[in-house]
């Protein structure tokens, strides 16, 4: 059986397949690395059973001819579409770039996968889809899902088409909505950035906001665990979960605290104003977990853990 | 002050245009022609506070040309983008069709009113965008949001759009989610079918399933007062409204006997098997208008009296 990865070359991605290659499965990655990298793939590339493709997704036919060159070997049953734009602020300011990344990508993996008669899909969806539900628990069937920025726009209408797709041709859809997913190989986000940060201006960390924007953090390799869970547990055709961890998470404050005793323990912090980073930002959300808990997964890690474990991780990375 | 219409020259948009016309507003409209036609817009081609341009807005810059046109006159400040497919079995077959007709059409609007400034967005959403909930009372913040047809899909993914759009630029938009609207310029529906049919096969009416599939109807004239009045009175950022008959609908049975009555009344019926019709078509779904009642709008017509007046004046359409 061989599987196949859309955005394999991302921070997700990457875990994914390293995770479906140690089940014994052949994974197929496509990646236009435009924000994944051939380093990330460092160890999967030396993996008999991965093949890799260079492609963008929305090129007509590009990943047709990939699949169907794929399938000569074995033929792919089963698709993990994860190829988005993970540039959340990139998106507010310039929509077409979620519309490209994020919305084209899952429109054009539906047609192929339409094409060749793939009818399992595992899709990466997002926390953002929900918009801003203030301190009301969000539940996966909460309504109504106003998104805030193009980037969860644009994940709620990817859903929206393989919602539509699983009353005409998919069998199995895993549809997982995620908060931030923290951990290595480090692609974007706040500690990575922060880490960037005391490299550039040594002895001060600048944060953008006052530091009490509070979110959860789920480590990838329990984000990646929990997807699989889902995937071999969940009987639903349209199997909707929020993966996330079981806490209200961690202030920006603390993760500046670790990101510093971790990296450069001498270094100050100076914190800005307001607590909402950019426009499309949710600055505060409660995530329920009840229906994952229900079948049987929960995370070992609480946001605190995971973030300290993340930022050790992105500071080993960033001093290879 | 000048309104733009996009669709203006289809069913809904005929009449949004009149309605709007008899406020003193001008109008300007927009429309490719492919399903909607000069011959609807007769009356309004007529009002010399209506300009119209064909075009289609899905191509680089055509939008955005007409309306820098139409501006030289007087500004646009409020758009009632209408454009989209209806007919909702192509979309099913070739998830192209709603792609570029529902959704492209919203996300190209969108992009044109940020480039002028134009902040008030008043769109055309559907009942289409909720999918199967059973029994279930179908209220505004109903989740989870599983649209079964490609239409309804991109309606939903087109809601997200404007939903991000509204975080970022839109000062006021207003969404309006209807069911099945009936009346004239009849384009399309099953009405419109059943005429057709009587006119083509004399003496028998073919009626696809076996007529047990209820469904509300909403009279198109009642529609445009209703969004107008949400236009007016509602107060939300995000005002988004079910429209729809206050009752559970009538039967296709019901629908055939009464066009046979007024058209043909030698004519019989013959019933196919199943009620559903089409892939991607909700058989049944109980309609909640709650909202829209307390801010004040209720219908005057049921579903039977919209059926009964919408078969007389479609009749009366396609005898001239």
């Amino acid at each position: 059986m061989s599987i196949l990865i859309t955005g394999v070359a991302g921070f997700v991605g990457v875990n994914v397949a390293q995770a479906l290659l140690a089940k014994g499965l052949r994974v197929c990655g496509v990646d236009n690395l435009s924000r994944g990298t051939r380093k990330n793939m460092s160890k999967l590339l030396k993996n008999p059973n991965f093949e890799f493709k260079k492609l963008d997704i929305t090129k007509p036919n590009a990943l047709l001819k990939a699949c169907q060159q794929f399938s000569q070997q074995e033929a792919i049953t089963e698709c993990w579409h994860l190829a988005a734009n993970s540039d959340i602020p990139a998106g507010v300011t310039n929509a077409a770039v979620d519309l490209k990344d994020t919305f084209m990508t899952t429109y054009h993996t539906l047609e192929v996968m339409k094409q060749l008669g793939i009818t399992k899909l595992a899709f990466a969806s997002s926390s953002a889809i929900y918009g801003d539900h203030g301190s009301t628990a969000i539940v996966e069937d909460i309504g109504p899902l106003l998104p805030i920025s193009n980037y969860g726009a644009m994940k709620l209408a990817s859903e929206a088409a393989i919602s539509a797709a699983a009353e005409s041709f998919l069998t199995h859809t895993w549809i997982f909505r995620f908060p931030n997913v923290i951990g290595v190989p480090a692609t974007h986000g706040v500690m990575l950035d922060f880490v960037h940060k005391l490299q550039k201006t040594t002895g001060c960390l600048q944060v953008l906001g006052n530091g009490t924007q509070q979110k959860g953090y789920l480590h990838v390799e329990e984000l990646v665990d929990a997807m699989l869970w889902i995937r071999d547990k969940a009987s639903e055709k349209r199997a909707i979960y929020n993966i996330g961890p079981a806490d209200e998470g961690v202030t920006v404050k603390f993760i500046a605290e670790e990101t510093v005793r971790v990296a450069q323990p001498t270094a100050r912090i100076e914190y800005g104003q307001g607590n909402r980073g950019w426009v499309g930002d949710v600055p505060r959300f409660v995530y329920s977990i009840e229906k994952l808990k229900k079948l049987g997964w929960a995370p070992k890690l609480g946001s605190i853990q995971a973030v300290q474990k993340a930022i050790r991780q992105i500071v080993a990375q960033e001093q290879t």
